[in-house]
């Protein structure tokens, strides 16, 4: 079983390798270089948006650099294009590792927000290139799922989400998706292969087509149950939708739920895979409730997004009452199957991180700046310091930029500048602020791992320590408030020096 | 460099192996089964929406299944979750492969339609169940992707597309997304690893990082194109939008063009990825032209999908006259660089391809059905032959599902069904007839590939001469005219008296 990164060196762009050429023969392939990694928007699904990320990704992009190099093999590919030098060739072959680069970021698992940088890479130009499209495929996709599925996990309000988007998902991709929404607020997936390298035990519970067979049979859907039943007394989740839900799945599953607990053990559940999923529950928790099973499970499965989960909740509200059972029942009982538009993250399926050239070494340090017509695309120039002010509620109040050398201290006000509107400033008073945060920490150094291979629990604990430090209003699934971003005053001057001497 | 198929047995969800174990305790695990693997709707991406799909997947499936078992590793984990029988883990380890499962399938790479199967797998039952996510898995994301290339292709009208989404691609899924845009009309990729499995050459240009950097060292937008140029003079395509596209980049480029023709070189093309690409490309093309250099292509990326073409096309058209030059002129010297909306499926981002069982052996074969409230849920049930029926024009005209001993041929008049709306019928008279034909083929026989593993050259021919045996209405890319699928008489009597026997 891989963990995912199971392609080497060529996993990358053409013009990653013709570049790298270039600078060779240039002599310039061992020019120290920054490169930042961030993205300019959050995921933007329609009707709703995302209002923060969370940063996933970087383990496996960290096992792929981890003592990678060109094979002889990679080599023979290359040769065989026609247009790379020998020379070229032998340096790949022997220094074409990433063993001079190193890599600051922020932890996986944690809130990251727009166009600050959550990974910068700094080392010979050659490899820093080389890096970027597996460092782009790595990180964006898993960020963008772990992002999603912190939305579900926000409308789900602490119920157990599963994660099932195998058979829709993108190819092996999937396992990919898995891990990220793992991270990002999934309590389990499906998946065999990746619960078994997260260490973390697969869930599931039978499929249509086992009761299709027993009817085929002439055992009826009860055949089908009492024989899952017999086989997983301790862990039975019945699929009650097969013939008809109300009249014969989930009375079925009450009446098998009676045989095990005369035998001493506890039913698990029943699972709604169409209909409407709110109705339903409703109706069926009802039945359970008045058979005597007040605690067993609803798993919910059918398209399910935040939305809809959303959705779902207040229909259970408002229609509770008509069946006389209390809404908060039904819904504590829930547990959600996010299957297909949690691995697509439907409604945005791509977040456009980019990766910029920052910093020029050349003896000393310089800013490189890269101009546009869009301000906002202008990248933060230079060798820079990542910060989280808090304030004195203890919550997040901005993510700030500075240079190198600045020390970002509480009890000292400071003076916080948007990254791309001039003019647009806040000074934030001493007496207002809470905890200071160093963001960035070193994750790869000298060819080797160097975060600690955190596990998806800990990951999930940065996560949600994170989402309780942060405002209701940036969390919120529709229309969330800005969080601010923003840089020091004298990142502030620097930039406006570069595009000032840049025009003219 | 693995082609994709890179985990084993335990690509799965977790309920096909508990199915598994459970139709071994009942001794139902080698009872032979038929499951049919289609897809009910064409992807919908919103004001627009595909009326075909091109299939594609199975090689990489085939090579998934191809010899594959469960390893003693594999059988440890298994073990670990301590829900296992050791009785079934032993017949797993010795007998779970797909060694007895046999598939039928249309040829990938070929034009397939909603609702008539395009892969049917016959086989003992547990390990059909087992094969079911992984089957899903790597069909549903190449043919979503390959059918979104084929719309991006045709939008493209014969001009050359490149695949470019590696950096956005759903990580190591990637590699599938680029093989199945190559399938379905990409030309080439910028994937360096998946070119080198389908050996293929692959494309690209070279990043702003590049001409930043030689501005970062004083040598000037000008002096990043000559080291390109010099370093790739026979395939020297330069990005202009660095600096400024009409007043920097492309005058700087055509100084080089000109030095490169001194020399005897052809220079290739212009890249343009920022700003207006219609207006932009008509002002580049004038300016080429001007100078002499009528023949040398002009890159277009930045977002690009079948709709932003076909605006980009409009607009030539509409502004090409003010600036003094051909439309046709500058549309034939266009390239296309299609990244994010081609590997994402943009607004559309899964296909919801299922695998249904159709089909029970018990001494002889019984069909299975599975009754829905929606009829359009419903699977065609049972053994079946598909066939596509061309008219008097050659064009093809509905995929029809007949039972398994029917034989259609032409000559003789059909009475077509719709699988799920009653009563709708049409006769299809002789005299109208053309070619008919049998879609779905012998591709895994035995535990091994018997498809051939065409190459992608074939595949796009067999793509390509479906889609000239298409009606353009069908093709068409907004509001497509709906392709008949339909079902013979005895297949629609089956179907009828199941649902009527299920009823009652």
């Amino acid at each position: 079983m891989t963990r995912g990164p199971s392609t080497g060196m060529l996993f990358t762009d053409q013009y990653q390798l013709t570049m790298a050429q270039l600078y060779w023969k240039h002599e310039l392939h061992e020019r120290p270089v920054q490169f930042d990694y961030f993205f300019r928007r959050y995921p933007d699904y329609g009707e709703h948006r995302a209002g923060y990320a969370v940063f996933a990704g970087l383990g496996w992009l960290l096992d792929w650099m981890d003592e990678l190099e060109f094979t002889a093999a990679d080599i023979e590919v290359l040769r065989g294009q026609g247009r790379f030098d020998e020379g070229f060739l032998g340096w790949l072959e022997h220094g074409g590792t990433f063993g001079e680069l190193q890599l600051q970021a922020v932890p996986e698992g944690r809130v990251v927000h727009a166009n600050a940088p959550s990974v910068v890479v700094t080392g010979p130009l050659a490899m820093a290139q080389i890096l970027e499209s597996s460092l782009l495929n790595h990180l964006n996709y898993q960020t963008l799922i772990a992002t999603k599925a912190s939305r579900v996990d926000e409308a789900a309000r602490g119920n157990t989400v599963l994660e099932f988007g195998l058979r829709r998902g993108p190819a092996i991709g999937a396992n990919a998706g898995a891990r990220a929404a793992l991270i990002g607020g999934a309590d389990f997936t499906s998946n065999v292969a990746l619960s078994t390298a997260v260490g973390l035990d697969p869930q599931g519970t039978h499929a249509h087509s086992m009761v299709q067979l027993f009817i085929a049979m002439g055992e009826g859907e009860i055949g089908a149950f009492r024989a899952y039943a017999n086989l997983y007394p301790d862990e039975c989740v019945l699929l009650v939708d097969t013939v008809d839900t109300l009249h014969s799945g989930v009375p079925n599953a009450i009446d098998v739920f009676k045989d095990l607990e005369s035998a001493g053990h506890v039913p698990r559940g029943i699972r709604l895979d169409s209909g409407d999923l709110a109705y339903l529950a409703v109706r069926s928790a009802a039945m359970l409730d008045a058979a005597g099973f007040p605690d067993v499970n609803i798993v919910l499965s059918s398209d399910l997004d935040e939305l809809a989960i959303w959705q779902i909740l207040t229909q259970i509200e408002v229609e509770s009452p008509r069946y006389g059972i209390d809404a908060a029942t039904v819904a504590n009982r829930l547990v959600y199957g996010v299957g297909t538009r949690l691995i697509t993250s439907h409604g945005d399926s791509a977040l456009g991180g980019v990766y910029k050239l920052v910093a020029v070494k050349d003896g000393s340090w310089s800013p490189a700046i890269k101009v546009s017509d869009t301000p906002e695309k202008t990248p933060i120039p230079g060798r820079k310091r990542l910060w989280r002010l808090h304030d004195e509620r203890g919550l997040a109040t901005a993510d700030v930029v500075s240079g190198e050398d600045e020390d970002l201290q509480p009890g000292a006000a400071i003076v916080l500048h948007h990254p791309h509107r001039e003019g647009l400033q806040r000074t934030f008073a001493a007496d207002e602020m809470g905890a200071v945060e160093e963001l960035l920490v070193p994750v790869f150094d000298r060819g080797v791992r160097s975060d600690g291979d955190p596990d998806i629990e800990t990951m999930r604990l940065w996560r949600r320590a994170d989402l309780d430090r942060l405002d209701a209003g940036v969390r919120r699934l529709v229309d969330p408030v800005e969080y601010h971003v923003s840089v020091t005053s004298a990142v502030h001057d620097v930039t406006r020096n570069l595009l000032e001497s840049v025009r003219r």
